[in-house]
């Protein structure tokens, strides 16, 4: 990887909320999704303390040598039966602050999901990424995924 | 839906991890990943303690009248902070007994867990499904699912 930008992976303060919302947010689907206020809907706060308190949850952000927060990431780890009773690693909500991509910012969120996967015994890694987010999946196989199921939503 | 056997939705008990890991490895993915032994290996029913004592996650089965388990279904209720804060959901391993599949089990056991989202605030349920499940494609997109993701999956 050429051109890659170290960042700092840390767990996420409710001081990074609005920094994590203005990145899911930037996005042609996030557009549509998030509320940007000042200040923000109060739901968003919620929703980071029941995550904060979740043990299997990890909602991290990537912050620069600056201190500006420039990336996020959420991995789960959820225990099930199959595959002999191994947890899976599911990984959700990648961005990277539109300003500081191609930078490698992406690669060592993910990086350090897959190693977080393996600390915790998991066997497999999941994610599902829209069909028009075609970089995404050009990006995820790079870093070993396959692009070998369907994923499907229901949305109410 | 035609031929449709009501079953009866209920907790999953300790004394159902054999039906379950039948169930998943009578299958043409679950064959080569689970250990059909017996007793079965002791790392199934660790998972299913974990599983049980997760609040965010419910495993069900499906019982017949007969008091036979022929289904189950593993539901996770995931905060976030995306989509305003809105917990989504995550259906995993449903699968039907072979010998009781197109009664309609299936359907009952998703409906429950879509219904288990809407209870619990979700705006989303997510799965990932195997490209070769084509059967099961077509069901979820009659269940009202949209098939407008791709699932990526990095295995250990």
């Amino acid at each position: 990887m050429t051109n890659s930008v170290p960042v700092t992976i840390r767990r996420a303060r409710r001081d990074d909320v609005a920094a994590i919302v203005a990145m899911l947010a930037d996005d042609h689907l996030g557009r549509a999704r998030e509320r940007i206020e000042d200040p923000l809907p109060p739901a968003y706060f919620s929703a980071f303390e029941a995550v904060d308190r979740d043990p299997n949850i990890q909602l991290v952000v990537a912050e620069n040598g600056g201190g500006e927060v420039v990336g996020c990431l959420q991995l789960c780890i959820l225990p099930g039966l199959s595959s002999q009773g191994a947890s899976r690693a599911l990984i959700e909500d990648v961005r990277v602050a539109s300003h500081c991509r191609s930078q490698g910012i992406g690669e060592q969120l993910v990086r350090w999901a897959i190693k977080g996967a393996r600390a915790k015994s998991c066997k497999l890694v999941e994610l599902i990424t829209h069909n028009s987010r075609v970089d995404a999946q050009r990006f995820y196989v790079k870093l070993g995924f396959q692009q070998n199921h369907k994923g499907m939503t229901l949305r109410f």
